[in-house]
C-alpha cells in the first residue's frame, strides 16, 4: 500500500437520492481505498463523503466523481443552508499513518491540475495547500458563494490557482487543499438553555482564553431537545478528550446542569481514544494495555467518556486493516 | 497623589537576612509609596519586593536600593534555583487604577536612564517596554544568565538598551520593563517528584496547548520538601484561579498525588478572588454577595482554594484605601 490519507469531498446535493447515488458511484468498490461513508444533509443540501486509503488510488477515482457532479448538479438551481461555490465544493486531503502534510499538499496539487485541465473548472488551493495567506481560510475564498464568484474571480487577487479566471457556468469552482486531522467532539447538556452551552464553550475555547487547540460554540439540537457544546479539537494530542470532558463537567457544576453524554462526528484516530483511556485507567488503578483492540478501546471509551452512538466504525484504524 | 503603580523589583539574595534588610532599607518609610512586602526565598536565593504608590516617588527611591544591592551582592558567588542575570535582576512597573501601560513604559525608561548612567549597569528594556520583539520575553533576554551574559552582551543583537555592551563585573545586568498585572500562583503537590509537576504544568500552560494566559513550570521546594506547579496567570479574568485549581486536581488524580494547597506570590487584585468565589458559591448553592469585604473574601478563598499563608495583605486593594 502507498501513502495513506483521509479525503473528505463535499458536494452540493443532499436531497435527491438518485443523484447522490450516481455521484458517489465511481467511489464505490475501488481498489486501494474505501468509501467509509457519505452523509447527505437535507437542510444543507450537501453530502459529505469520507474516503480512506492510498492517495494515488483516490486521486485516480476522484475525477470520475467530479464528472458525475458536473453532469448532475447545476448550481444555478441549488439552494441550501450551507455556503457553497461548487458542485463539488471542497476536497481536503488529511495525512494518516506515516503520510506527511507536505505529501498531502502535493496530492492536492496533483488533483487540482487534473480537475482544472480536464473539466475547465477553476481550482483554489486552500488550508495548508494555500499559496496565499488569504486563501488558508475556506470561508474567505468562498465568500460570495457561487453567485458572487462570477465577478469575484475576475479580480486579479482572486484569480484561481489552477484554470482560467472564469467559473464553470453550472459547476462553479472548487477548493482543494490539505489539512491535519481534527476531531469533531460535542458534549450534551441536560438543558435547553443555549446560554449555558455558550458560557461553557467560552471557558474552553482558545479564542476566549481556553485551551490552545479548541474551537467551541453552543448548538441547540431540535430533534433531541437539548443544547450541546460543539467543538473541533485541532490537536487531539495536546488537548485530549478526557481533559475537555472533565473540564466541562467541572464548569457545569456552577449551573447545576447535568453533562449527560458526548458524541464524535465523523471519524477519530484510535490514538485519541487511547490517550484518554490512559488517564481513566490510571485514575482507577487499572493496568493500561497499549495493545488493546479497537473494540475494547471503544467499549472502555463509551464507559468513561459517555460517548453515545459510538462504535468501531468511528475509528479510522477500522478502515486500515 | 500622582500616578499609582505597582513596582516589583527582584534581587538576587534570599538567604542572608542582614544583607536583605540593608538592601531594602532605602525603600522603607518613604513618602508617596508603601513597601508592601519583601519575600526572600531560600531555595531561589532571591527576594521579591513589592511597592505600591506614586511612580515618581518610587523612581526616586529605587536608585538607592540598586546601590545597596550593587554594594552587597556579588553574582560571581551566587547560587540559587531561580535564573538571574543581575544583583537586581528585574524591575517591572505595573499600572494600577487610572495609570496606563504607556505611562509605565515611560517610568521604566526614566529609571533605566538613571540606573545605567549612575552605576554603569547595562539595562535591557523588556515586556511591554521592549524595543525589539525578542526582548519582550524576560527568559529570552536572561538566557545564559549572569555567567553567559558576559559574552552574550557583546553580540550586537544583544546590546543593552541603556549603557555599554559590558556587564557590571559583580552586579551583572538588569531588566526594566512594564507589564500588566499578573497573578503569581503556585499549587503544592504532596510529592517530591518533579516529573509530576512538570507533567501537570504541561497540561495547563499555553506553550504546551493548555490555557491561553498561563505560564507554568515545575519547582522543587527544598525547605518544604515537595514540588509545586509554579504559574503566572497573565489574564486572571480569562483564566480564573478556580479553573486552574480544579483542572490541576483533576489531572493529578492520574498520578495519585494529593494537591494539598496553593499560594499567591506577591499581590493579587480582589477581583481575582471574587471571580473564583462566584464559582464556588454557585456550585454550593450559596448566595454570592458582591459587596463582600476583603477580609471576608480572603476567608472564603482560603477555604475553597486552599490558599496557605494568605491574608488581606496579599490583596492590592488593601493598600489603596
Amino acid at each position: 500500500m502507498g501513502k495513506i490519507v483521509e479525503c473528505v469531498p463535499n458536494f452540493s446535493e443532499g436531497r435527491d437520492k438518485q443523484k447522490i447515488e450516481a455521484i458517489i458511484a465511481p467511489l464505490k468498490n475501488r481498489k486501494g481505498f474505501k468509501l467509509v461513508s457519505y452523509e447527505p444533509d437535507i437542510d444543507y443540501n450537501r453530502t459529505v463523503v469520507t474516503l480512506i486509503g492510498d492517495a494515488l488510488a483516490i486521486i485516480e477515482a476522484l475525477p470520475e466523481f467530479v464528472e458525475q457532479a458536473l453532469n448532475l448538479i447545476d448550481l444555478n438551481h441549488h439552494t441550501g443552508q450551507h455556503p457553497r461555490m461548487g458542485a463539488v465544493d471542497v476536497i481536503p486531503f488529511i495525512p494518516l499513518g506515516e503520510t506527511t502534510i507536505e505529501e498531502c499538499v502535493e496530492f492536492a496539487n496533483r488533483l487540482a491540475k487534473i480537475v482544472s485541465s480536464r473539466f475547465t473548472i477553476p481550482v483554489f488551493m486552500y488550508a495548508l495547500a494555500a499559496n496565499q495567506a488569504e486563501r488558508i481560510s475556506l470561508p474567505n475564498i468562498r465568500k460570495g458563494e457561487f453567485e458572487g464568484m462570477k465577478t469575484k474571480i475576475l479580480d486579479p487577487q482572486w484569480a484561481p490557482d489552477y484554470g482560467k479566471p472564469e467559473i464553470h457556468p453550472t459547476f462553479g469552482a472548487v477548493a482543494i487543499g490539505a489539512r491535519i486531522l481534527l476531531v469533531a467532539y460535542n458534549i450534551d447538556l441536560a438543558t435547553k438553555e443555549e446560554k449555558v452551552a455558550e458560557r461553557l464553550a467560552r471557558t474552553i475555547r482558545q479564542s476566549s482564553g481556553g485551551f490552545q487547540h479548541i474551537q467551541a460554540g453552543p448548538a441547540y439540537l431540535d430533534q433531541r431537545g437539548h443544547v450541546q457544546v460543539t467543538m473541533n479539537i485541532l490537536d487531539y494530542k495536546k488537548n485530549p478528550l478526557y481533559r475537555i470532558w472533565e473540564t466541562i463537567k467541572m464548569e457545569a457544576l456552577r449551573y447545576h446542569v447535568e453533562v449527560t453524554s458526548a458524541e464524535i462526528i465523523g471519524l477519530m484516530p484510535k490514538e485519541a481514544l487511547m490517550d484518554s483511556l490512559k488517564y481513566y485507567f490510571a485514575v482507577n488503578n487499572r493496568k493500561f494495555i497499549p495493545s488493546m483492540s479497537i473494540e475494547e478501546a471503544v467499549f472502555e471509551a463509551i464507559h468513561y467518556l459517555q460517548l453515545r452512538d459510538f462504535n468501531a466504525s468511528k475509528v479510522i484504524e477500522s478502515y486500515l486493516e
